[in-house]
């Protein structure tokens, strides 16, 4: 058994390099999928195939449209989703995923570092699990594999 | 026909009232609901009911599980959502409910300002219509009910 | 029992009042909802709620936002959909809100001319029943309600 | 991962081999499926199989019955849809093959000249992307595997 | 509360009618629905409406196509459904509208002489409650009313 | 607006009473449902309706069959579920309630003694909350209900 | 591509051979399966594995629930569903597994001698397509496969 | 085929290994998953990740977490779910299993001592089939796969 994981969070640094990294050397039978990770890719994407919009929000609107295309094809490939918050940035993006994630029955890591834990308590107690570091939610992944 | 409308958003402010106020008196056939706008109770509903919390983040725990109850009764019963992102705060539960709205196929409004087009925008790309006022928002509704 | 029909087609004439006549007429309890029927209006309800779009593409955007709006809020109220087809125009419209009915599982209605059988063919195969005229829809509703 | 991509749209020409070669030169990942592209064997399935019958609107009614069993089992196998829309003809098949992918969930692009904007704006509307070239369609999809 | 019922089964006698009286008599809060009872009425309908057609194969799939529309509009406002066998006609109506309840997860009763156990089994054995007589279908609707 | 509340429980003493009693004083638009909670009508509805069964366990067959269909239209019904675990009994019914209430996504409350928290804990983890007394669970309800 | 096809129908006569042969002689990727073939077997296995029961009801009511058993299983994995109705027989299973396959979705065929046209004329309407032979049936699925 | 088969049950014994053995045994295609099966690491599981809990039902609540975790990503996975039931423990989330793969429409065969026949008489009425040895349990998956 192999199980499709979907790395929700923000684009701007390459944490989810890490993810790849510890689920290889615990050897375990994981395949990850996430958003665009290049953040200028991700913001242009729509100019860059649709050719230059009116304005910014035009820009974002063509980029959001391919980003969700991705979004949505990679997230239906997932058996589970993990969603990231930290300190900086909007994050609606990540809290969309993970509500999706939720309505439609996959299960659900939020990592957060604890100091978050206010603004994201909603989200938290729908979540299956809450964690503060990468490594736990990968424990619990593996968790899943052991036998006993 | 009637509608029921869930008003999703901060609760730091009476900005629903404007909505109450405005579909009254344009005499639409609409009615709210939402979280508690009262904040501190609904900071404090967990241990209101269950007692002390060991700490913060089960208090918080604890509190979000009852918002979590009447958000999920509430939202079921909404024929359309309308979401609201202001300039302050996190905001997570607003793109939460926001996304749980589209992926259970209820209409979904949102209401931003044009400053914050950029961190919404995978939201704003599924969302039926993207709005600046209220106002723009009760005539998106209006327009349902309107005949020629 | 109360039915709810949406009555799905082109906005240039008021063929949807002789539905209501009829209905009227018959003493059929049947409410019938449909999209904005003034034409113009359903063109520009984009740039009247959200101001001037950059060009006509961006105007037609705008506007299909809004209808969107109010066909899904008024299609998932729907017991049956009455989908019409004539000559003029795409009709492209029709065509989705046709199959969104089947894919929802609402019942379908669809009235088309003889002539126009072979391009709306694999629709008509998908439909509950398909008539030539408005009244033959109407008798297949009447029917639903008779004893014997 | 490897994807199942439908392409509803006409089947007067083979545009559907364009997509198949410029996915293998690009070394794409993609299975395509579509409808039978032999209009003429397309039109007398109905009448091949199960013999002739009373006039054409009965040998139309016996070939789409085969044609929605081969796109239904089809569709359903499907990634993502990519809808074509061109100049000519009515198109009401390629409408509910899109509205049909939009109701079932189904990631959705469509491609249509810019000259159509407006007959098809609602459903645009409900797509994840619009395009206007084949071209920019398999830019939409090739990004969904990029890494950065 | 009251409770809508589709009563399913063959239409060559008016079994409906006593389920109407005992039900009224008990004063059950139910109200009932079902298929056109008048035999020629539904074996003609599709003439009646449609005109003329080149066969009786043909005469029937009009007729059907009306009967369908007026089943799935009733059955899915039904809380409820019983499925009456009786030792006469093919009755496989009565096991497709029994089959098609159980997948829709609306609860099935099940009347049919003792006699018939063998071929009704499967069919039985997935249904809620199997009854011999139509006063047991009742009890059992009435069992859903009563306090203690 | 009236919740409708489907109680879950052992039917071996009158604890609905206290909820029904409660509602009312507190004027809560609460309307309460649940299973027959006479213990010994319940044991022996089945040979009520369909007379003497080959043994105990062919009675308990027979009972639960109806039980169930009166359990499957209430729960269809509700908007909100309350289960309620106590000392004594296996309660595998309650169970069975609480879990169908999550798979369909009606939201759900559990009542237990905190001595219990052993053995429910995996459900308890999926219910939207868990309070110790009736009249915690009663909070819950009306903070639905309150404005601010 | 290769498709699993589900065989509904009677299991007196090994008919369900003639479309291995073929398939396997027309070189078409299908996977066959279908319900126990050895009638005897099919009446006895409630007996076989549970033991004696009180009489025939309560057997044939425990061959049912390892018959459903192996369909539910079965047709959970089928891309398509073939249901084959003859002269002889109820056939109940058959309407109810033809029924189950519509309402989950699943493209079905009839395949069904003329004469029978009046009594399977609702379940016929419903079927996606209705022939007279197997190898009708069997071109139909070929055709799925046909590029042009 | 293969078929996955989640094995619900309490974890105090190794009553899962006679599963694997038989059907390696009987040579059946069938892969067998469950929850964690080492006791111990079952209730320390929330407490090995996320550190000391402030008392044991907070001990219990991060527990069951990951427990859930598991269990739903794994019987998400499930072609069919074997629920035991035994003389000891509580077995809440037996029942709570059981009924989740009811409510998923998931095949569910009980296994059962016949002197349990009263408390589990509900949800044994609603399970595909009830045995009381895993023999007979097997047996049922043999016949899936038996030919004739």
């Amino acid at each position: 058994m192999e199980l499709n994981v979907y790395l929700a969070g923000q684009i701007h640094d390459n944490w989810r390099e890490e993810f790849r990294k510890a689920a290889s050397e615990w050897e375990l039978p994981l395949q990850f999928f996430g958003p665009m990770e290049n953040h200028d890719r991700s913001d242009n994407i729509g100019e860059e195939i649709l050719g230059e919009q009116p304005d910014n929000i035009f820009k974002d609107e063509a980029a959001s449209a391919f980003n969700n295309l991705r979004t949505q094809i990679l997230l239906q490939k997932a058996d589970v989703v993990i969603a990231l918050f930290g300190e900086k940035y909007k994050q609606w993006n990540t809290a969309m995923d993970a509500a999706t994630a939720i309505a439609l029955n996959k299960p659900l890591i939020i990592v957060r570092p604890k100091e978050l834990h206010h603004p994201v308590k909603e989200l938290a107690n729908k979540a299956n699990v809450v964690v503060e570091t990468k490594e736990q939610a990968l424990k619990a992944l593996s968790y899943v594999f052991e036998a006993n």
